[in-house]
């Protein structure tokens, strides 16, 4: 299924290299030149043989009982995800998450900019936020075409989600980076990342809930 | 250690379960009243027994070769997340990706909200978004305590998420939902959730790559 390439690369793994690269850009900062496993584990709470066999995927290899190169690392995991190249994007619904979207920081250092916003509210189109135009939505798919735009992202409505996703494939979207609180249901060779904000929030009052009870929280308060 | 309860429910399940949620509210919506682990499975792209484990977490059970009421397994899965209650949250960072959040629709639908936000910007302090009123900073640690508010919410720049989160610690914070591209380090018995976005995106881009690289994108591309 072209939808859902084989993928000889574990999600976890693909999730957990932004942020290697997030802490490594802080090491170098601070002007640390060598870094073990052991070192990220502990820094990031998690398994340095986990670590080690997800850098690895990068194509690096430590050197044993040393470590490696901060820099050369940060490079690895830039050219395995071709951070070098920019990905342009398009965006739909200007409201308050696509406007966070459209100035978040950080996303350059990903190799990913928004190019172009879409909106159907007539007050919204053409403005410009952070540099960024607001296009009527019904030029989405000649737009893609004629860009050879190839991601897209949606900050709509979960009702208007589907619809939208739907001009973004007809324009020749292939990857959709959706923000709408709906699942969308895309057709084979088009990958669907879905992040649903309330997923993590109800990942963090659960955890919270299941301290509290353990008892162990009103211990610690009480302290 | 508190920081890391023993949780006998595993972090994918819980990720999953807010997921079945809305899907089953969009049933329930054109009227559906049964639905089976087959049926969720088919529609979500996920292995039914996986289904049927993750609903059991929540104390349901389906009759076999029929299903679930829907309305059963909602009601179920809400009184499992504690849905029903409300939690109130403080923010801090009233920037767009705060406003998002203050104004991202849906987040009462899982008993959360936030009910005031803080920031250091004068130019900021003592606006008003989506009823929510946006005051100083420093006034965060006494109205933490002052509220009994458990729950923050990060949405600052990177270089600020450390020292905002031991404020909210020093008020008696205990889960921190962290938006901020940084790690954040906690003491033992404060929940950390970082909300990384750009993590979703590495994982959509990479994936795109490798379906482009492996020529059924060109192919269907073609087609």
């Amino acid at each position: 299924m072209i939808s859902k390439p084989e993928l000889s690369i574990p999600e976890p793994t693909l999730r957990r290299l932004p942020r290697y690269y997030n802490y490594l850009k802080e090491l170098l900062k601070v002007g640390r030149e060598i870094v073990s496993c052991t070192h990220i584990g502990k820094d990031l709470d998690l398994d340095p043989p986990q670590i080690r066999k997800d850098l690895a995927f990068t194509g690096i290899r430590g050197v044993p009982k040393v470590g490696y190169q901060v820099e050369v690392l940060l490079k690895s995991i830039e050219d395995f995800f071709g951070w070098n190249n920019i990905d342009e994007a398009f965006l739909v619904g200007a409201g308050n998450m696509g406007r966070a979207l459209i100035g978040y920081q950080g996303f350059s250092r990903y190799g990913f900019k928004i190019i172009a916003a879409f909106d159907n509210a007539p007050e919204i189109i053409g403005q410009t936020i952070n540099g960024v135009e607001v296009l009527p939505l019904s030029k989405i798919k000649s737009l893609c075409k004629r860009m050879n735009v190839k991601i897209g992202v949606i900050a709509t409505p979960a009702h208007a989600a589907q619809e939208v996703a739907e001009m973004m494939i007809a324009g020749g979207i292939r990857g959709i980076w959706n923000f709408a609180p709906a699942e969308i249901r895309a057709p084979e060779g088009v990958i669907v990342q879905n992040e649903n904000l309330a997923t993590g929030l109800a990942v963090l009052c659960k955890k919270l809930q299941m301290l509290q009870q353990s008892g162990k929280f009103r211990q610690e308060v009480e302290k």
